[in-house]
């Protein structure tokens, strides 16, 4: 009995499980690490325990993995750690695939009926001195910051909704957390729980609404006075599920709807603005501007995975799946239930960042993913990997950028800052590159003071790393790290 | 301060550092496990943890890792994890190398003088129910067969030698291990410690004597009548080691020596034969015949390691250095002082195993790594690697070979027997194979009833795996594994 994972380039090439758990102390590196980075870098993205049940899983239905770049002390070392969810453990235990489809209960083996199917592979954050691993359809794994075991999950004290976000926000202001649940009463049920926190773990605010239409709401938006949810066409359906079918299916007959609360608001408050269907996976920042709320995120025609099923049968389209850094306006003070489109830059982007110290405010500047358009295709990666870091200055509208290079794909970059009292925008950015015909992984850090110079330190990894989607830097002061002290 | 591996070739493309510490759980393969591989496959090679003190170290010098595929029920894993010497333990305190060249302790950092410099890079062997992991300069350090961790180093009650064999013997009649220390009087002394044990950690003999030359004893023979150490000219010398030179350099001015003792013989029992200047790294195996004792090994006209240097100054020959199963035959009946050679086969070849229940006794099947000459280069290894899995049938003389491949190189082969009363030779050989372009590994398992028809699985990793010497395969059965119980 062969054990293969299936041979569609999903599970292929660069796309390749890779599956490993381990340590590399004192990676290479060239170049000079900036003090700022005294601190690790984390990462999080899927790779399949197991060879899956269907051979048309795909990519994000990994289990996720947990990586850490430790800098200290001008060294540099590395770690990876399948995060342990209750699907990993049961699945290891079984020594093969037991839960079926992405987010597709129906598709599982009976005897895991129940059980908590969470992959926990999107993102991870830091919150009230703790580490989480989470993806939106479970609540997030509580991480060993050094060692990377898991410690069991996040629910706050009275929280109902069992779902929690990949993209929770802080506002810096308050420091309160702000994150939400959607299908939150079940699956398919268009209920989204919206959350806020206060920093040291109490819940001070949980209020559910009914979403005209039940979507997939990766992310969502948040000001100093509103939270905005963007409900758009990829479209959840209990039935499709229970005949095996996707959890989501594009469904371009529906429009794009912005609810829009004030913060702390409940289903009484909502207010929505309307738009022509439209996708987006990562916003960049939200400010209010007056009566005027300012949403910046990435904005496809379609949903960009192309493994989704389109609900009237129609073709992926490549071109309308690429997306752009986008502004979308509500304006609380009148009367219009439209909002405004605007696209910010020519350049197709996503896995957006600002400067933490200015989320929810105006802001300046932004940093991404982007693609240059004209650098050849990477071979065997989908056409949709980015080459590019940039940042977008929204003062001029200018986007700095940097290539990655040649048959090199880029993951998201994570803005650290140069210091506490640095302008904003002023630091480095992280993005880990895979050379691909190499098959060797780099971090690159970038000087965002002069991004297209190229990195001022290049750390080598004798591997490639498989992609991931989201990380976050964690300061060594947040860490409890003791000055002089090296572990 | 960057942290970089020099640039030259030894550290480069398919030789590249990779000190990965990994888990690999349920690792693909495609083809059917045959139930005789229930166990693990231990391999033992080297792997800097640190760029060297000096750029022209080489790959011999690297630190010791051991590296698992565990065979249970239809599954295999793989596991890696550094053998915790005291160099390791003190280079990874200090986050860099103190230790300077291979086996020169005077270009060593002058804290750790007096240190155990020992890397245990060289081979793994089974004794007494535990598992062992050594280097020639030093004892065998102890590691737990599940995890990989290390536990002490070997030494028996009693025992003087402070060096142990890479290539320990075992009679499989009597269930005696042998071994050997070299140097074993001090540094580039000529004293050899021939010893014996019983199958239950009680050394039975300790017999020192002292060679015509301070020489690199990598490799010994044992029948049932005689222990044979070669002494050959890779001279050891402790004037150029003070000044910072080469601890071995080839020196054809001198001849071979075999030093043949009957079994718990003393150094008053040495006889020697001689022969020409010869380089062999490896044994196949030995036997008496009436009065003659048949040695099959390795043998090259020159050290094969490019970077020895040459004690009058001469380049370095890659044809001289090829080498070729080679018989050396001494009667011990006549009052020759000559070593007959034969050559057994006309394909380069090293890395030798014989079944190990043939060991000391006249025996037919014979395994090695070889290399088949008009395969092309494979693009940035050097030219010594191989590229064929091959066994010789001594009572023909035929070989069977499989080629593994372009643009592939290909690890030692270790023997398992299809059962315990399967006939000699006959089972299965564990290769690990390169795909250079394809930076990825695969574990071979070829059925020794039928070599060339290629392998009967193969396992797959996600990652190169660095060039490792010499490997063991332990059974379930020696490992304690209940049957039916999976772990």
């Amino acid at each position: 009995m062969a054990v293969l994972f299936p041979a569609h380039p999903g599970f292929r090439g660069p796309m390749a499980p890779q599956r490993l758990e381990c340590d590399i102390f004192e990676l290479e590196y060239e170049g000079t690490l900036p003090p700022a980075l005294e601190g690790c870098f984390y990462r999080c993205g899927p790779d399949p325990q197991f060879p899956p049940k269907s051979t048309d899983d795909f990519f994000i239905n990994g289990d996720g993995v947990v990586s850490m770049f430790r800098f200290r002390d001008g060294h540099v070392d590395f770690r990876s750690r399948f995060v342990r969810t209750e699907k990993f453990e049961l699945e290891r235990q079984a020594r093969r695939a037991l839960f079926g489809g992405y987010r597709n209960p129906f598709t599982d083996d009976p005897e895991v009926h129940g059980a908590d199917r969470t992959t926990a592979n999107t993102s991870v954050f830091w919150y009230d001195g703790e580490l989480f691993a989470v993806k939106e359809d479970g609540l997030p794994h509580r991480l060993d910051p050094e060692t990377l075991e898991t410690r069991g999950k996040l629910r706050f004290e009275g929280q109902r909704t069992p779902h929690f976000t990949a993209h929770p926000k802080f506002d810096p202001v308050s420091g309160e957390l702000v994150f939400y649940g959607t299908e939150a009463g079940g699956l398919a049920s268009s209920d989204i729980a919206y959350c806020e926190a206060d920093g040291h773990g109490t819940l001070t605010h949980e209020a559910w609404f009914e979403a005209p239409y039940a979507s997939m709401v990766h992310d969502f938006a948040l000001t100093q006075k509103y939270v905005i949810f963007p409900v758009m066409p990829t479209v959840a359906d209990l039935p499709r599920m229970r005949k095996g079918g996707a959890h989501f299916a594009w469904d371009d007959g529906r429009e794009t709807w912005l609810a829009v609360l004030p913060r702390k608001g409940t289903a009484k408050d909502v207010r929505y603005f309307r738009g022509p269907a439209r996708w987006s996976f990562h916003t960049m920042n939200a400010f209010d501007e007056g009566s005027r709320v300012h949403i910046d995120l990435t904005v496809s025609e379609i949903n960009g995975f192309s493994y989704l099923p389109n609900a009237e049968g129609k073709a992926w389209d490549p071109e309308k799946a690429r997306s752009y850094l986008t502004r979308w306006t509500c304006d609380m003070a009148n009367d219009s239930e439209r909002f405004v489109e605007q696209r910010l830059s020519a350049m197709p982007s996503d896995f957006y960042k600002c400067d933490p110290r200015r989320a929810t405010l105006p802001y300046r500047w932004g940093f991404m993913a982007a693609k240059d358009p004209d650098a050849p295709r990477v071979p065997g990666a989908p056409d949709t990997v980015f080459n590019t870091v940039a940042a977008i200055d929204h003062q001029s509208g200018r986007v700095h950028s940097y290539f990655v290079g040649a048959a090199s794909v880029v993951q998201e970059p994570v803005f650290v800052q140069r210091s506490d009292d640095a302008p904003e925008g002023d630091g480095y950015l992280l993005a880990v590159v895979n050379r691909v015909a190499e098959k060797r992984a780099e971090l690159l850090v970038l000087d965002t003071a002069d991004l297209s110079a190229g990195p001022v330190a290049t750390v080598k990894l004798p591997i490639p790393l498989r992609m991931t989607f989201h990380g976050d830097f964690v300061s060594g002061a947040q860490l409890g790290w003791q000055d002089g002290k090296s572990e």
